[in-house]
């Protein structure tokens, strides 16, 4: 039974997953910008806001109108009229006169401050009593305070969030250019792997791993394609690929958990033309019997059969790739939310493997306390009981119970 | 000009969203699981796995026969077969035998434990050499050792990750019962507000809000329908906001940032039967000028129409609000991911609100810093240039520099 023949670490994964070229870009509406990466910087075509506003209901002055204004001794202005919204005001405000506001109105000709409402008294004689000073600018958002012309607004790369895509529309930006969404095509292999509709005979087992990769492609904005299930025969297997290869940006071959199957998909990756294997098994665990290769420039990964492993491979290296594809920074580690804990338990590691040992976490009252979920390899319900998990570097033999470690959330 | 007259405080407006009543249930297939909320327990109808499975590529063993094996002393056991994949073992392992058997291979009769094949020496005649002894159960996962007959493998309420995508493929059940994703009616007032896609005269503004809170509403699994923009008249606001309770489970109107426009909406709402105004402000800081009622037992929002002030007030009460109609258990604090950084500036905050304070955060060598973007009410900038915020509690009066704070990232 042959080995491995490539083991690479984690870290020369990562340098090989940033060899791959990122995606084209493509144009979308606005309504689809959220989740998407900008593809090109925006740079303001217009000021924002177009011209002075306020930014409180009040009134409008002239700021050495009301210099040493006092409930005791307030300052004495005539309203010029008011300020309406959707318009220009047509109204100014000359000396010793003040023009009613309401927030996000823009400031009359004249004025240079606004006065909050809860500082003046009306004498319902078109009169008010200003009992605070302001200063130029007070309660007032400038003319260009906001953007200025030509500014970038958003970089290429920045992942849209609600208040970005809030921003593009102020800006009027209707069409952005993004990165194409990652489509990736996923094979499950195996003599033994049947439909999830079909009823198992004995031997047989349920095709996890297409639902659980696509739902973590999916989990990124990724766009998963599930193939067919795939016999362990080196002919299906390569016109599987070859579909595979032809209508995705990354392939996902899962299967192979065996020393027989896994050497049939490496055979079959490399009767392709232009191929260059990166890595045949990955110095971690779960997830060793890892194939990372390009074939005619594109990423295949060949993960492991069993779910745990499939899962675990996709979420540390898998997932930031896809992003990184799709025109992001690669990040050399799980992505997602990190939490801190104390690690309730020793977990042991054999030293020469860097390991991702779930956890399940509790709130206790210093803080989160991290429990690893043990359980034998291959236990699907170790993924599903924890919270997430935290890694056991390559060189540590593992981590004492009371160590403060980074939990990665599932 | 009237001022608020029912000002609640956060808790407050958390106690009164725990009262509205969550959505109903829906059938969906397991290729639209991920993210939705399990509105049942999911309870095994079945073993996983259905027989005993080895964990490693080796062989089957019994373990006795291992017993005291090492490279100086091999146990020496002859190979009964091979165990295929994707059918029942047709072979048995007796007395001082061994089969090799895959990973995921099903044990034959007869073995109970399997040997890694590491730590066997194949001799050529059809025997093989053990080198390491191996106790009953090793790298063997047992009948229903993943999950049992009737055990519940995810409970209700729980949101589903890719892993728990998985682990249903795995048990077959291919159609699940969640909760309905929240229908969130988006409704922009004000004369001033314009589409995006035409271009404001002077006085006139982009419609941001639809945007963006359309946008959050979507980043939390909400479906969010945007509804056209109501100029400020009593007239219009109540037919759109009959329009909107009839085909939404959430009303949000964003709008009436000024006194004028906020009095025309609460009139209008207060205009329907079956109304509960739960608070008009909160005491909140940016967001205070926001109505939360219910209206014929549906939530409706009123926002501020400054597009920061809405955000922030979304951020921290609407989408933890949608999670909990969808099934999931009230959490009262923004949602999202919280890092724990230092606080590089001083903050002052009045006492008796909440204050939202954006921030930017910076990796130094100790760890996160967070600087303030400072920046006038309703610039759309301090939202695009910060990476979250942190909350300065009701009753403090700020926080000092170089304290250790917990910012909610965007």
């Amino acid at each position: 039974m042959p080995e491995f023949f490539k083991v690479a670490s984690p870290q020369q994964i990562f340098d090989s997953l940033a060899g791959f070229a990122g995606l084209a870009l493509e144009q979308i509406d606005l309504e689809h910008a959220l989740g998407r990466v900008l593809g090109r910087d925006i740079i303001s075509q217009e000021e924002l806001p177009p011209r002075a506003r306020s930014t409180m209901d009040g009134y409008a002055v002239r700021a050495e109108n009301t210099f040493g204004a006092s409930d005791a001794v307030p300052a004495l202005l005539k309203i010029a009229g008011r300020v309406a919204m959707g318009s220009l005001p047509d109204i100014s405000v000359s000396q010793g006169q003040a023009a009613e506001i309401p927030t996000g109105g823009f400031l009359p000709e004249g004025a240079d401050a606004v006065v909050m409402v809860e500082y003046t008294n009306p004498l319902g004689n078109g009169e008010i009593e200003v009992t605070r000073p302001v200063a130029r600018g007070d309660n007032v958002l400038e003319r260009a305070g906001d953007v200025t012309l030509g500014e970038i607004v958003l970089p290429a790369g920045r992942r849209l969030r609600p208040q970005d895509v809030g921003m593009l529309a102020g800006l009027g930006v209707t069409e952005i250019t993004v990165f194409k969404k990652p489509r990736v095509a996923i094979v499950s292999t195996g003599d033994e792997i049947i439909p999830v509709t079909e009823t198992p005979s004995p031997g047989q087992i349920r095709d996890i791993n297409s639902y659980a990769i696509s739902a973590l492609v999916e989990s990124v904005g990724g766009l998963p394609v599930t193939c067919e299930i795939v016999r362990d025969e080196p002919d299906l297997l390569k016109s599987a690929l070859a579909n595979a290869l032809e209508m995705a940006d990354v392939v996902v071959i899962s299967g192979g958990s065996s020393v027989g199957e896994r050497d049939h998909i490496v055979e079959v990756v490399n009767s392709f033309p232009l191929v260059e294997i990166h890595a045949h098994g990955i110095a971690i665990s779960p997830g060793k019997p890892t194939l990372l290769a390009g074939v005619q420039g594109k990423p295949v990964f060949g993960l492991p059969g069993h779910p745990v492993s499939a899962i675990v491979v996709a979420q540390v290296f898998l997932l930031p790739f896809l992003k990184y594809l799709e025109g992001e920074e690669l990040k050399k580690e799980p992505i997602g939310r990190q939490v801190r804990a104390v690690l309730a338990t020793s977990v042991h590691s054999p030293h020469g493997r860097e390991e991702y040992t779930r956890v399940k976490l509790e709130r206790e009252r210093d803080g989160l306390v991290a429990r690893p979920v043990f359980g034998k390899s291959g236990m699907m319900s170790t993924l599903v009981k924890a919270d997430g998990f935290f890694v056991i570097p390559i060189h540590a033999e593992g981590v004492a119970a009371g160590e403060t470690i980074d939990v990665y959330l599932f």
